[in-house]
């Protein structure tokens, strides 16, 4: 067991030793109206950060690729009107500074969790880095890839498990809950949950966010769009705000029993 | 969502619909001091029912392969010392009615998910069905395999997650946690969750039974054993009296939670 | 390296050193007409060996679960007119003589790789066995079951590669190649391949074939029916009896760089 | 079935349609008297194209990384010494100008399958690819990624099977041959097979090349050090010089049964 806990803070939020990140937002930003609106949503629904991809990893290059530049401003003035800090990804060492400029937490996808160049890069800038596991990656590549990030000199890394590919077709991919245990077990870091991923089933994610805060999460990233039927991506794993919240009531209590409490900005 | 749940009752005991079936005891029964002191044990450390097993299904034939005959009536002693009902696994057709003579709870292994005439016959008998998912068999032929007992005219199964094979080598399973709320979800049986050949990993055991609970499950099956070092299987995963009963301690909180309770016979 | 190679000998057909199984049959037999063509057809195209089940192992209670004793029984009849060997699958220890009494191989399907009765029983009988290796099994549990075998006493044992589980979708199961070359190192024991049920997808089994020759393997199963569209099991993945000549004119090339050949009964 | 297949030709070479690929070389560019001298040999068995890392993918920040750009002037020197074009991996999208001055078939490696900006970058130049399955990704996937290139305008994209994980533990990773025939079916690319990375297992390379070639490969991508017991990287899978030359000898009589050769520069 290690001694003591890595906090990652930023904008008022501690994550770690008792300080719980709860991320909600889209998918994808895809309008000044949807980014904005849902920020309020989210926010009014007890989350702490908001998520929203401008550059967006997508299997086919026939589908939506994000909004790029435009999306970064957008989750910019979503920021601005709600107070929530935002949490995005970066694909690229050629984008990072650009998303730097907007990111409080600069998101490495599971598709990039062993894009080692990008690891390297992100080891020398000043920025909190979350760091999701790769879905066919182990809990030790997922510590060997953190190390990158630490051994270039960015003591600020939250991991997140995110699912598994494994044979199992129900679930979009396999929530592995034990490796959050166990990498909090191996390492100092924060680690949190993304079901929505993790799952691809709605109604797994209200049981997968209490499982997850019971197996030792410190937090909690969750899809979230108003109107789910619209979304240009993802919208079939995506809660309505008012599903979110009735997660965050549900968590509560567990957080509780954890003794861990959600910061806001 | 399944309107009504089905309660599986023996001994006093109901598992599902807030009834908690919490089992333990060592991965075989190696002598009559050593299952009927690990009974007393359990027992007092909270558990309300003893697990054990006679007839081992061992990958290699040079394994101890379980003392069969001779390990029911040693089960059935420590039952009468101490009162706790049993589950004890049943590998063969052939066994049935020998294992059914002393077993309160008759366990179908992993291996045998898709031993479909044993399956057959345990739905043609009067005698509850502990159902262990397979380690490579998804959520819906879990629930085909237990339609051939339902089917069958036997209404008592229990269903139990028990981790399925991937790629991570960390652990010796990867436990599902959302395979626990699917088949909720889904089914109308109880389902419980063995942490132990789930993780196969001591320090693991605790944060996933209160995850277990906290996705759902109606109950935890956990190896204990009073030796572990001098076990002649699953030693190395195996608790220790005193670390089941902090088990049992840890979870009570997540239990009332959820609105459940472990009944006791 | 193995210094001496196990032969498996049966109606004058040699398996190993040199020696090629070629089983060839539709998943179920259905009727008197349907096997006794199929027995026909599959002779002419060169095959050595009847496949056919009899007592078939179902996800679904509600599936076709096969005509098993009467279904022998039409096995037989088609080896009488054909004078092909017919092998067919036990399911469960209870069946073992019934079924010993017609089969010349007797079949361990994945399901039961790791049924320990079935394979402790199998080992006391004089009769060959093809034991596949299970969708969740690794190379090594596959020699611990054959061990089962052997170590009772019965000596003739043929392996069988059908595919594992993964991740991918694309094929039913995925074919592991490198597997039939690990267990001819390993072992002394002949490997078949199914490409059938290892990729379930018609245009694959042709080259699947060439590739399990090439890998170092000493025969193939495949399925064929004369009309696939009407099977009661697995029609989308059977081959029509002209498709399985064109695949055994492909691989008689690959045989011959190999040494191998094809022996008649 | 695709009517016309893709060649994908550089430096006399023609892969596709009858030519074949046949990469030798050691994992990392390591010195200059090694990968010269590793040139001339490989040559001499018959490759027809030289391997050699220079930026590598390391799973920890502490491995050996690569020698970087002088590793690329190294390879142009022995693609200067032995007239033998060289494949070699870029990471990033910011090394991509680099590799391409020296590189004539750019590798994407496993990890960077689903580096959407790089495939992006690469789509934009005028210079071969060799796109290598991730290890976590399907065969559909795989053909997204390459459509990534080609829609970008780039049409020169040679594909290679290197393996998937599985739960399997006795190989580094399952090569799935079948995964060949399939992205043959479905595309007009030419496909080669990396057996030394899917198998990590020596002695199975020379069978897993014979029966890829069997499968319908276009083409070899080997491992081979003249001392591996030196090597940096990957030393337990390369093969020697003279055991490299057997699997060349080996693989001839079946390149000639499917009507394809070796063209060399």
């Amino acid at each position: 067991m290690i001694e003591e806990s890595t906090v990652v803070a930023f904008a008022d939020i501690q994550v770690g030793d008792g300080g719980v990140l709860l991320a909600a937002g889209p998918c994808s930003v895809e309008s000044e109206e949807q980014i904005i609106r849902t920020a309020h949503l989210v926010r009014e629904a007890g989350a702490n950060m908001l998520r929203g991809g401008a550059f967006k990893p997508r299997t086919s290059p026939y589908s939506f690729q994000g909004l790029e530049a435009e999306g970064l401003k957008l989750l910019a003035k979503a920021r601005q009107e709600t107070g929530l800090p935002i949490v995005t990804e970066v694909l690229s060492p050629e984008d990072l500074d650009l998303v730097a400029e907007y990111a409080d937490l600069l998101q490495v996808g599971a598709r990039n969790m062993q894009n080692f160049p990008l690891l390297k890069k992100l080891g020398q800038i000043d920025r909190p880095v979350l760091l999701k596991r790769g879905m066919m990656c182990t809990v030790k590549e997922t510590l060997m890839s953190a190390e990158y990030i630490l051994s270039g000199g960015n003591s600020s890394v939250v991991l997140c498990e995110r699912g598994i590919r494994t044979f199992e077709d129900a679930t979009r991919n396999t929530l592995d809950l034990s490796a959050v245990s166990l990498l909090k077990e191996w390492s100092h870091l924060p680690v949190i949950v993304d079901p929505t991923h993790g799952t691809g089933y709605k109604s797994l994610i209200q049981p997968m966010c209490k499982a997850a805060i019971a197996a030792g999460a410190d937090g909690l990233m969750v899809e979230v769009h108003p109107r789910p039927e619209e979304a240009l991506s993802d919208g079939f794993q995506s809660l309505l705000p008012y599903e979110f919240e009735e997660v965050v009531n549900q968590i509560r209590p567990y957080l509780e029993l954890e003794g861990k409490q959600i910061h806001h900005a």
